[in-house]
């Protein structure tokens, strides 16, 4: 492999791609980004063999070829090199690969390309577009309440679902707490949909997302997804299983309801947490007619806060996680949010107010 | 004790005196901040027995009174607090301390205050008055070559010294390299000053110093030294000794020299330490007619980077400590240096131009 190309086009495309490396892997191989070039595209790839990104550039190609290079140097090096344009020359025999600028050059040491795993090939039509604020901004409402629990691997994803009225809804669980978004689509899929995406992979997703309104496509076969982006290809197992119905979850009746705002409620809860310990990490919401009083104590010391709101129903006095409960707030886009309760034990539905495309449920605690 | 003010007031000071609270102490009672509320002012103080920071702001006082309460809480509860008044209440029997805010509270357990060390008293009158600008460029110049190794404390501080001519002089060693930096005093004190003042009470005094001309006041005693800026006053102890002559170890005729642009030999010097690991950290630079060449290879890769020099001198090939190097050369304010070698075991003198106030010596080592 020996070709050019501008230092910012590389080290971009190189810290996109180094975020599928694996981190942790046994195989060296899979701690490297590999450079394919061909026909004056390079592609740049990266996988744990579970999740992976590829990206494509233009470049000045001298000799077709490829090399994998440890990411953790070459995304360092990239990231110190001068804004100019910089021959990458691999030398197959010894597996080094030369950085070459101005009269300097750099060589690092590397792996033979040919054992590192093959990018899956894309089909043929994607599957669905999206449009990449329109993700972005569903992944945030739902993403917090996916598992990290491995010994449940279903509920360390979430669950895209395409009805058949065309409606795409995200939902994420870790039994404890729920999720959703849902959004109508202009334009829906001819088959129905009903996959589990892993979270790491949407997290990543997340982070590369722009908020514009530039087209996403995804692209879904049997056991794998795509995410395609610009010049961007994000590659990841699905999750198999069967993803439970979060209807049954819903409460038929409240037993009150209190509208507040999300600003000083998130507030007075993010100051409760100071007092959170590995012992106690559930604090006490009242919610009676005079608004809403958070009350909390540890070994730290206590806290009492006292919040208006609009309340109907019975006064009832609940546990939460503080840590669940932030989460929850800190997902919405709205000033205001709906708190219906069902019970000490029984789910409460988080609702913003304003937006009918998400919600969240999370069931309290006892403290 | 009994008194409120503004959370903005509040939070600055705490955020500031925090700084000195020890984090490793075995006394609980170092982990704290002490209020001591005096007659409409405030005295919020921490320190490790070693190094404290005590800051003064006027409150209003409705119970004079006292309390120590763990940094950590206290900190945090600041930083998120809504900006309004804050009404702290202490409790002596329960050793608690309450925070009241609009219809809110958060109590903190503490200790009791009488436990707490007395930050000691400022002497009648400053032995020395610089400006923070000043004092805070000075250190820059010199802060990195002090030692971090506890076994000879001694090279743990700076040494200050004002000699009978009114040049206050810093100076840092840790035996392979030395930084010194000087200043005419427009008012020299009347004593001399030959002091070793802790690498770590310099550190935080850095942070705080704001690159503003108003002035600092420093206070020297026997075996401690204070610095006081608007309300923040600062206490350390000295080191004990005698800091060692630097003039000996300057060399008194040079094989070379070569004058630099210091961005570029960082950059190049940068690159390299990428390929930096604990068994090699040291690299070597090629001073010739030509310019220099730094080279330099691990097991990661190899690096050889061309630099134009104007030089003058016999040729000569010499080792530096990787990190050391950009130490330096991070220390220096001009765009080029003046990098001058007396041998391949001795040491070496990195000078900026245009700026006869600083230097750095660095002794070469073996790759």
């Amino acid at each position: 492999m020996h070709l050019t190309a501008p230092r910012d086009k590389l080290n971009t495309i190189i810290q996109i791609t180094q975020r599928a490396v694996s981190q942790r892997s046994p195989m060296p191989l899979l701690s490297c980004l590999h450079f394919e070039s061909k026909d004056d595209l390079l592609f740049l790839s990266s996988t744990d063999l579970e999740f992976g990104i590829r990206c494509t550039i233009p470049v000045n190609t001298i000799v077709n070829g490829s090399t994998a290079i440890p990411a953790k140097y070459v995304t360092s090096l990239f990231s110190r090199l001068p804004n100019e344009d910089i021959n990458i020359k691999c030398d197959i025999a010894s597996n080094t690969t030369t950085f070459m600028y101005g009269e300097s050059e750099v060589v690092l040491n590397g792996y033979p390309a040919d054992e590192f795993p093959v990018f899956p090939s894309l089909p043929e039509n994607p599957t669905l577009v999206l449009n990449q604020n329109q993700l972005k901004n569903m992944l945030k409402h739902v993403i917090f309440a996916v598992s990290n629990e491995e010994h449940r691997p279903i509920f360390t994803g979430i669950n895209f679902t395409v009805t058949p009225k065309g409606t795409l809804s995200l939902v994420a669980t870790d039994i404890r707490r729920l999720a959703l978004c849902e959004e109508k689509l202009v334009t829906p899929p001819e088959q129905l949909i009903n996959i589990i995406v892993p979270g790491k992979t949407l997290n990543e997703l997340y982070r590369i997302l722009d908020a514009v309104d530039d087209n996403i496509y995804i692209y879904i076969t049997d056991n794998k997804i795509f995410f395609t982006i610009d010049n961007i290809c994000i590659m990841s197992r699905l999750i198999a299983g069967q993803f439970p119905d979060y209807r049954i979850v819903i409460p038929e009746s409240y037993i009150c309801e209190a509208r507040v705002p999300v600003s000083s409620l998130l507030d007075a809860a993010e100051r409760a947490s100071l007092l959170v310990n590995t012992n106690r990490n559930v604090f006490n919401i009242n919610f009676s007619p005079s608004g809403l009083m958070i009350y909390f104590y540890t070994e730290t010391g206590r806290i009492r806060e006292e919040l208006a709101a609009e309340f109907t129903g019975e006064p009832l006095d609940v546990g939460f996680n503080v840590r669940f409960f932030i989460d929850v707030l800190k997902s919405m886009d709205s000033e205001e949010v709906i708190i219906k309760l069902s019970g000490r034990e029984s789910p409460s539905l988080i609702i913003p107010v304003d937006d009918e495309r998400y919600f969240s449920i999370l069931v309290p605690a006892v403290p």
